[in-house]
């Protein structure tokens, strides 16, 4: 067997070179156990093909560890874990807020509240990308994307483990994640290891720059048949993935990428994929189910966080309130010129969902297709970015990393030396009864009461230090913040689409009158000036 | 007494001169009968003050109309109503194409479908604007409005009778609708003359630019009181207003501006006014009600259209199929640049708004709300137009009296050879019914399904003639047509933004692909070409 080093927060591999299994080479019995003092933690091995039988362990201390595989392999050891990636620069520990920028070496993205952060604390910022098919295309293109990507401001990337059958998706992949029977139906028992070492390669690439890799398990656009796996040929693809990837990071589950489109499947199927990655999941990644027209629910226990497909960014607060989770909007259309309206929005438009949806503490997930005639389209494929959104997505975020954590909504009364809440109940107090607003808002439920009366805000703060608020598509010519009256504020206005920032304010406090060029996409920033 | 001499679809006056009323200068006897052949038409007459009385009658037909007058004056006569000046140009009937660009002499505005016309059939595309306090301004700002607007696309104006307080609105009218008494508050039976007389001047100057006056009867904006009156002051009040605005041809009937913050009243208050007006209205002018946040129930039998607050376009369809009537955005946000997000959208933005809708066959209504010093505010004072929509509408409105009719909602499938309606349903076929997709189909009440399913096509036709598709924000590089086979068609790209068009097809038929710059406000036009 070998052995690479353990370090905290990095996959760690046991291996060992035996004859083939019997039968299936999927469900194969190896198990091992690490211990960390007390602390146990069970993890499944699998067949890595060629005889190779592998054990796959996600360290998260620093310090002895001892193990022990049972069952194809039995073997034991001990090794020290040192530590994590991030703290091992000059001997020090870099502080959180820098290395957050850096991304690797934290361990698995944890939900922490109505936001995210890395295991160890670091900051995370979810701005993702969507390129579908990207371990389906050739490695020059690969290679292309990891380049682009490189220079871009994301940090998650939603791919699928099948391939893809759609329009600009006509490629046949070199590899699928299993062999063919001779009847030419999967053979789920026969995992092709090119595959998924090739599969593996993206992630750990991807890893190397500190991008999460979003993987989607299931979706409906198929031409080969994976679409159509009976629940049993599901287990144990499941199984095998869960053995191979969950020692990975920065692999976060997207049950599905449009959940609802899956039309062999019953609420019951996911609610079992559910119960079967938290069982076969030994690090409980972050997990989601992505919808085209009915979201999941999200309150379900196992479900970390919101994953929408959904246009209107005003409906993120529901969201929020309804669920108390993050809300990602993994899917609000793309840039691009698409006959399709989910692939034709301006690089304006889609830089404005952006900035309203983290301007309200929820977040986005990019998409870019332009129609070119060698139908490589980022969305599918990768490749290069073209679109005028992600200059503008890197802006945005750039600002956000200024604030000293991720932004709540920011009530715009809260400072105001008023109370917040409903104008209309004050209105409504000693209005005739059968008055029509009256009936309306004594009889409606709660949420139309919310989506007949909220106004678009886009505005987040960070406690007292850092406040937020974008205009959209709207175009005051004037904005009153009411900001609190005991801290000394810079106040910048910003033009989202320019990219620039204008200082106004050196030393604002309480209520604030600010002047706005009166355009769409402009934003203000009061932050705490830091002595 | 005095005549004017009669004219078919202009309003008609008797006069007389007597001492004052002895009581209600309000409520007084005065019935008039006008007789063309068998037809019999009664109206109420007024008293104008200065021991003035009189009748106003708008007759409808060419040829001779026998009156009686009954009450506190005794009179009978006759006269010969001349044909409607549309139809005196150089002796012939202008064409009614033509002559609906003119505006005047067609007699009102009725509804037509889902659309208007005038009483004599030409057609009449209502294309508004908001001028709310336009009849409490001095002088000289009311004929710099009216200059504005002669230069102007607009052809309908919403106005109060009631004087306005709120943002911008703050200076005092000269006059009020009634007089005071003594203890300050407002004697409905004491209508102040110079306040009507002056009223009618505004209706009378836009009528002749042939402007519709969309009147608006009450609203809850208000220092003065009006809208505290008591349901019996309301009633001498409409009355009154009945007695002498209701001969104008431009009339239109707003019953309020946002009704449902009219907090001392409920609804069966507003059903009494509808009475109340059909009863006293002897014409039966458009008659709606514009809310802020309950629309009004449109289905009711005397409601002629739907008159709406509504930013999303996307609804105007749920509207139009729900209620069958004519639809107009009587506000859909104003451009400008104020703290409010009802007044500072782009010009972009408000022209966006009316091209979605018109190329759907729905309406819209225009304002404008530039912070100024001297707080005037088109959208309450008039004065000038600042704003870049008003071109853009204009160049709408062009496009659209191009087409020999109003558009209806076009299927865009319609032509394609395939039956048109939902792809759902065809998705759904032998789909598992505990499918989330399935389930949430079948279990979904038919608005919330529309709503869900619903793409944004703003597409609208007349005939086989006219063919406009408009795509609002999204910004395809190719569009599909699917035209009729049998018919020529003439392909126009139109950028409304930049107002221009460019022929792309001369002689296109059936299936047609058109590429589109891939950019936000883009239409594509297909007209049949004419020998």
């Amino acid at each position: 067997m070998e052995r690479r080093s353990m370090r905290q927060y990095e996959m760690y591999e046991l291996e060992w070179k035996k004859s083939e299994p019997a039968g299936s080479f999927v469900d194969i019995p190896l198990n091992a156990v690490f211990c960390w003092g007390e602390e146990e933690k069970s993890v499944k091995g699998f067949y890595a093909g060629k005889g190779v039988y592998k054990v796959r362990f996600l360290p998260g201390h620093v310090g002895k560890y001892v193990w022990k595989v049972t069952g194809v392999v039995e073997d034991a050891g001990e090794c020290f874990c040192g530590a994590a990636y991030s703290r091992r620069v000059d001997g020090e520990d870099i502080p959180k807020k820098q290395c957050a920028l850096e991304g690797r070496g934290h361990g698995p993205v944890r939900v922490c509240g109505m936001h995210f952060e890395y295991e160890d604390g670091a900051r995370y910022t979810p701005v993702g990308t969507t390129i579908y098919a990207l371990a389906h295309q050739k490695e020059p293109l690969i290679r292309q994307t990891l380049a682009t990507l490189s220079k871009a401001p994301f940090n998650k990337v939603r791919y699928c483990i099948f391939p893809k059958n759609y329009d600009y998706n006509h490629n046949e992949p070199e590899h699928f994640a299993f062999l063919r029977k001779k009847d030419g139906t999967w053979d789920v028992d026969r995992p092709c290891m090119e595959f998924w070492e090739h599969f593996e390669s993206v992630i750990e690439s991807l890893e190397r720059m500190g991008i999460q890799s979003d993987i989607i398990l299931f979706h409906p656009y198929d031409r080969w048949g994976f679409s159509g796996l009976s629940m049993e040929e599901n287990r144990k693809y499941l199984d095998y993935a869960m053995r191979r990837l969950s020692a990975f990071p920065s692999v976060w589950w997207s049950m599905a990428n449009e959940y609802d489109l899956m039309t062999k499947r019953g609420m019951e199927d996911w609610h079992e994929f559910e119960a079967f990655l938290a069982k076969n999941d030994p690090y409980g990644h972050l997990l989601s189910n992505h919808q085209c027209f009915v979201p999941y629910d999200f309150s379900r226990e196992r479900i970390t966080h919101c994953s929408l497909q959904l246009r209107d960014v005003d409906l993120a607060k529901e969201f929020m309130e309804t669920y108390r989770k993050p809300v990602i909007y993994d899917e609000c259309a793309y840039e691009g010129n698409l006959v399709h309206d989910w692939g034709n929005i301006s690089g304006f438009e889609m830089a404005n969902r952006f900035w309203c949806l983290y301007a309200q503490g929820a977040y986005g997930t990019h998409g870019e297709v332009f129609l070119s005639e060698d139908e490589i389209l980022w969305w599918a494929k990768g490749g290069i970015l073209k679109g005028q959104s992600p200059a503008r997505i890197a802006f945005l975020k750039e600002i956000l990393q200024e604030a000293n954590g991720e932004l709540s909504t920011w009530n715009l009364q809260e400072y105001a030396g008023q109370k917040g809440g409903f104008w209309v109940e004050d209105m409504l107090k000693g209005v005739r009864e059968d008055n029509p607003l009256a009936n309306f808002y004594h009889s409606a439920e709660p949420t139309r009461k919310i989506s007949v009366f909220r106004t678009q805000e886009y505005a987040g703060h960070y406690g007292k230090q850092f406040f937020l608020r974008y205009f959209g598509r709207t175009c005051p010519g004037l904005t009153v913040l009411y900001l609190p009256e005991d801290i000394s504020y810079k106040i910048e206005v910003i033009d989202m689409w320019e990219m620039t920032r204008k200082q106004v304010y050196f030393g604002a406090a309480g209520k604030t009158e600010v002047h706005l060029p009166g355009k769409e996409g402009i934003a203000v920033l009061a932050a705490e000036i830091e002595e």
